[in-house]
């Protein structure tokens, strides 16, 4: 790994770990063999002390930061804002490991996978998994480098929640934790959204229940969903200034209808849909309080120190969701903070403003 | 009519006018017969001097209020809080009118309506009205009833929006407005959620372009668009007191999941795929500033009393909506007034908070 022009780097290509013997899913169900993608970013030391996982989001893939061939590469890694040599979670210190969790299409064994059983993809039979999954995949990688600590787990959205989860399963493993945009469970707006997303899915004639693979065209239904789940990333405050009821030149068509459809397919190419319905539907299903009675049980066993960011136009995650963490936390006497920013940009803020999370996240690293 | 037990009355059935010369739309095409199909409420006095228009909604029909036939109907007309002997639009003083509107599937002349060249429902070929479409024919009854002048006119919704439109088209015709949870154009939000609405239920195969006529079954398409459609109504409190992330028992369905499943095969077998996607693109398409330059232009003419009535948890049109209505008719020397009001019930406050809106709106018609 080195670093190239500006100030991103180049990145080494993913890894793949293979457990011959599968991968037990949360809900029971085994695939094997099961591949596991991860991409790792600086230098492990010697005493394997300098380590921090980065759990992603949804959409994203193992690649959080740097390119892995320079020009070529339109972008570098999804979080390359945060995570980089000089930056925020910093490579001169930290060595970084992001692992692609079981259920998303980047890699790791996923829906669209050959089963070598039928030769075919595993589609509807492929399990749905759970945030307990992607920590499991999570720690089997680490396990699999020898790291049995961390110095800090960060992530954001549904990498907040991971790293929430890991709290609560494995609550000696990390000295901190970051955790943005996020909570202990998807409150009712964002779940009742993601449900009217599968439906939308569900009720593409070609989707047949998730055996849709011998299809070559995006399915419509993806699109649409995904639709719905940018209006839950975009504040108010964006949809009026970058879009309001403008309409595209020369035409009726409203600017934000073009932008939809334009998003819409992009993410159908590049995305599966059994990975979309099954990814929301842990997301959905995550729910701290719910699994472990209250959220100072869940967080019962946590010393590590805590840096919760929220963002005050995400309606996905409101602040009040990183509060009630952290106000639990703090019953419980661990050292716990919530920082709430102002951003107009929505849930994405933590993928948008990195002159906001950066100074904070450096100086909380740099203290531990 | 007369009153029955309780508070309601006995209403008389839905009244046909029938346009032998047709109905010429907004945008050229026209329908030839035409049906119109209206309420009357209340009695008109000698001198047809105490009507009031009232204009409905996306979803409602002519049937505003009473029973049809007293304790059989389960239902009395959607606007039965509001208007009625004593109510706040009051029928001891005045006389109502409800014009079903062009698109809306409640016996006017709509895309399911059978075209007599045909022998086949209009489906695809039904013009796309607009919201001056609505106000066409309201007037066109009225003229038909002999009335050349209105007490008020009174809407919420879509409704308020025909009221707005009616001081821009027809200023010297009513002597006030009532106009609610509305505004003189949809903000954003609503447009994106509108659009995708549009986009699943074109999405849906069996919706054939509007041409599904031959089908029986209710629309998947439909079903979940309504969802959608629900969502904008809500408000967080609404979402999160109702329903919060609760399950069915012995499931684990979310209660919201349920909830929109009901809702939606409900109204998918009372209305009509080709009705909802017309009429919210109707909804859309106006926009007072943009038609006529500014709000002060659209505005210029009228002179009689305003009220309007907004609610703080509605997101599809906020508070902010009607203040710039009131701000643009205040600067042309309007007495125009808005009553902003708190309420849990989102953007259906308009529906269901009568407590809140009938001392208002009774007091305002008083005063004419």
């Amino acid at each position: 790994m080195r670093k190239i022009s500006g100030n991103t780097f180049l990145s080494d290509p993913p890894k793949q770990l293979v457990l011959e013997k599968g991968f037990r899913f949360h809900h029971g169900q085994t695939i094997a063999p099961f591949t596991i993608v991860y991409e790792t970013f600086g230098e492990l030391n010697a005493e394997k002390s300098n380590a921090i996982l980065v759990c992603h989001a949804l959409s994203p893939s193992a690649h959080a930061a740097g390119k892995y061939t320079g020009a070529q590469d339109e972008k570098p890694g999804w979080w390359d804002g945060l995570v980089g040599y000089g930056k925020g979670v910093d490579l001169d210190c930290f060595f970084v490991v992001c692992v692609n969790f079981p259920g998303s299409p980047y890699g790791t064994t996923s829906p669209a996978s050959i089963d070598p059983r039928t030769n075919k993809p595993y589609g509807s039979r492929y399990p749905w998994p759970a945030v307990e999954d992607m920590v499991h995949a999570e720690k089997v990688v680490l396990d699999h480098l020898g790291i049995t600590h961390l110095r800090s787990i960060v992530g954001g959205s549904l990498g907040g929640m991971q790293v929430l989860l890991w709290c609560a399963c494995h609550p000696g493993m990390a000295d901190s934790i970051v955790a943005m945009s996020t909570g202990a469970a998807v409150p009712v707006e964002g779940v009742a959204w993601h449900v009217i997303g599968r439906k939308i899915i569900e009720a593409d004639p070609r989707f047949r229940g998730g055996d849709y693979y011998d299809g070559t065209e995006p399915l419509r239904g993806l699109e649409v969903a995904r639709m719905v789940g940018h209006m839950t990333y975009l504040s108010t405050h964006a949809l009026q200034t970058k879009f309001g009821r403008r309409r595209r030149a020369n035409t009726r068509q409203f600017e934000i209808d073009s932008y939809f459809e334009h998003q819409g397919k992009k993410f159908a190419t590049i995305y599966d849909a059994n990975s979309y319905v099954r990814v929301q539907a842990a997301m959905d299903e995550m729910d701290l309080e719910e699994q472990y009675g209250s959220l100072q049980s869940a967080f019962r066993s946590w010393r590590g120190r805590t840096l919760l960011i929220s963002f005050d136009t995400d309606w996905l995650f409101p602040p009040e969701e990183s509060e009630s963490v952290v106000g639990a936390m703090r019953s419980l006497g661990i050292d716990a903070h919530h920082l709430r920013l102002m951003s107009n940009n929505g849930h994405d803020s933590f993928l948008i403003d990195y002159d906001l999370i950066t100074p904070p996240v450096r100086e909380f690293l740099s203290r531990l």
